[in-house]
């Protein structure tokens, strides 16, 4: 199985809602590191797995919805706990959609699984990978 | 399948026996990195993997045990080379001890897995991962 | 010249005034790592710079007043650009408040120079470096 | 399952065929810091994986086919596009050649998994991993 | 003393003329991480040192020169072994040409000191530093 | 001034006397990554600060000393408290004494300063620097 990887990063604010967050429950922000890597099982003629400059310039477009935001005030984020675990998915998804719809080209037909990673801190980082359906 | 890693470190003294060890064979050191992936299909309803404050605890007091120490005699690694395989794998067994014990709470009931990975240098790392038993 | 540096981090939500900070103008926020770079000529009798437990404890009081909240009402703050460079000033002025009142110590008599670095994303991060006055 | 990297790195120039390669048709070079991550369910009396210094000069041995040279020139590589991709393969091939070799000696024996990730960049990386066949 | 830095990175050929060099003499390449920092006595009123994203472009245009290119081609380094520390000393050259003719901004004209670092591997890096004459 | 940095690294056990040291009196280790800076105004008619081989092998002997060891018991520490600030004047002093036998050959001889810095963790590091003597 191959895997190619690219990294973007934003920088954003939230608050989470419940005790169990702590501090956390106040107004404050992280840079997220994004690593986006995509899986497919084989290359094509020309030893790509996926035009990387395309794979930017998707995972730019997401993340442009979200950086130099506060995503608590981000409409289809709204009510939700906007934990690293919860980003990884939410951007999982939208770089499934992409690839769905052909952003990625010829390549991305052939990317069977995404994981996506989303560092906060040099001591945290969570992430969510599955197929691309 | 989400996943959620948090990192600490250990600075510990050992010596490994066998001539394939060759100069590992003095009383030498190391800081570890360690870094524990929690493994979990599905978030609560706080959108948590895990507590990451509980996570990052029972991380400290595994480590505890054996921080600052010679593990060479450390009561229950006698006997052993205690190679950073080893150390993973025996890391790995006192957190899923702890997860059993209901010590990272409810979250910590929904880990499927555990992947404990320990770098030894810029140069060189292992890892054990496998399933909460 | 001898220099010791702790490490530790703040996750911090702040906005800009100015045309000149384009989407930074909205409310956003950052993971800062912050190194704190102590500077002596010479070391006490134990080999020591500064006691590093007591450097740590300082660095991350100070640090508390800030992390996971949005400086934009944090009293001291109100009204100052709190970018990347203002901050960095900021932690010095206040780790030099500290070791003129002793709280480092002996050994934080003989610092003789202070640099706080602020890492806001692996591409970008600022200093300030000044005598302990 | 326990696995254990070690990291070496290369410096190479070469080039690419192919419109979707915009500026990287023309010879330029990169760095890669290649990983080997080798997996095997146990460890042997020693409580090694695999010997980690036969796994260094296996690593070394294979990369010096391709230190410091234009890949477009090495014969192997001669009319492949020489891809982060591509490479993680190759490499993955002459890797599990030595294994079956028995040059990573009895350890090398019980790998069952091996992952050859390229970093090319902080921002892009590539990896292939497979069953050591 | 404020500093601010910046990074990027460029992928380039080159060969080395001389013996000492061994087989650096070859055709072969790198990836260099590029960091700028810009120091200055004092803030502008919006607490900058300089414009972070003027710096960045100016950085990139200075770069654009080089990335993705044997060095032994171009122009104006046919010649010269374009070794680490010589890049450092030119990127240093063409960023004060910037900031001399205005291209960072009212900002740039309150740098007194840039230093250049290139990191060419993990393991080693070089660095210019001088006046902005 | 130019500068050119080689990173290698040791795997060392020692203790500290004094309370001030807490569980750092137990016989622990660490990791150090060590990086030694070498200064020069002006590179030689290769454009080379100094002979990066030499550099790195240099380095290597004098830590091959110290590696793989109990530092407590290595004679020429020998009652001394081998905090990461000694080591970093103890790595400078040898380094300066092999530059001044001219084991860094004529470049060598150009190199006004030298600065030697120990990361003993993720989170903390310790420097020297000074002039060759």
């Amino acid at each position: 199985m191959f895997s190619l990887t690219v990294c973007d990063h934003i920088m954003v604010a939230h608050s989470f809602r419940g005790e169990e967050f702590g501090p956390a429950q106040r107004v404050h922000g992280a840079t997220f590191v994004v690593e986006a890597e995509f899986r497919a099982p084989t290359l094509d003629e020309s030893n790509l797995l996926v035009d990387i400059g395309a794979a930017r310039v998707e995972l730019r477009r997401v993340l442009d919805a979200m950086d130099y935001r506060n995503l608590d005030e981000v409409p289809e984020m709204v009510g939700q706990n906007t934990t690293t675990e919860f980003l990884c998915a939410h951007i999982h998804g939208l770089l499934c959609d992409a690839m769905r719809a052909g952003k990625l080209g010829e390549g991305g037909r052939n990317v069977t699984g995404l994981k996506v990673l989303l560092r906060e801190s040099p001591l945290a980082w969570a992430a969510f990978e599955g197929p691309v359906a």
